[in-house]
């Protein structure tokens, strides 16, 4: 992946009187390969989960409760560099991540983050791997 | 539709140290037809969206944060029936609502509510249908 154009994919906020309503996916947009499975993740002020890669899932991510700072790790003309990505309601993005990128995230808002999570096939605790947080070298 | 039993679908929710994961929906749950898009609807306390229905659509509902109260008009033996559901994380089901049954929802916790919809087609403002809130004999 030579940079990070197909991963970044913004999404529709519909201001309404008694709740917005928010734009998530459509079974044609960039980035969409299949459905899976969707499922939630929450992650609480100044934690983080990292690292892990998918070996053949793409995985799409939306938050739409709270602040999260996802970072990929990138390799471009064979250096590793660490894109960041800080995702919420203001900046409001769907984060494409192909297999075998390796990722992290951190919850930085003081509420508890919610992550949205739409994968092409369904989990399975055989297909993913992860490291230490202390696997990259990335000041968090 | 004689009951409800096909409507409720109770969901996992897995309790982890720095944010727990719940589950939402797979490609081979009940309920699942095809995917065609997701989206977010906020609701904010004693608000009240009402009355809806799609009328070839199928939709997957789940309220990952906040609480919510969702009412669906069900015609069981040439009777109007209000079937009402109040769906939060510690009442953790995901709601599956079939073409042409009416239907609204409240926000019914302080802080707003997060509904996330799984539709089987994509958004086509001309296949849903809508009336007043007066359009059913319901106390909300």
């Amino acid at each position: 992946m030579k940079n990070s154009q197909n991963i970044v994919n913004y999404e529709k906020v519909i201001e309404i009187d008694n709740g917005d309503v928010l734009h998530g996916m459509k079974n044609d947009s960039i980035g969409y390969v299949e459905f899976g499975e969707m499922y939630f993740s929450e992650i609480k002020f100044n934690s983080i989960k990292a690292w892990k890669r998918h070996t053949s899932i793409t995985s799409n991510i939306l938050v739409p409760i709270g602040e999260v700072k996802f970072v990929l790790v990138i390799e471009e003309d064979n250096n590793l560099e660490f894109k960041e990505f800080i995702i919420s309601k203001k900046n409001y993005l769907r984060l494409t991540i192909p297999p075998l990128v390796w990722y992290g995230f951190k919850g930085v808002s003081h509420d508890k983050s919610l992550i949205v999570s739409l994968i092409d096939k369904k989990h399975d605790p055989n297909e993913s791997e992860s490291t230490e947080l202390e696997g990259f070298n990335y000041e968090w």
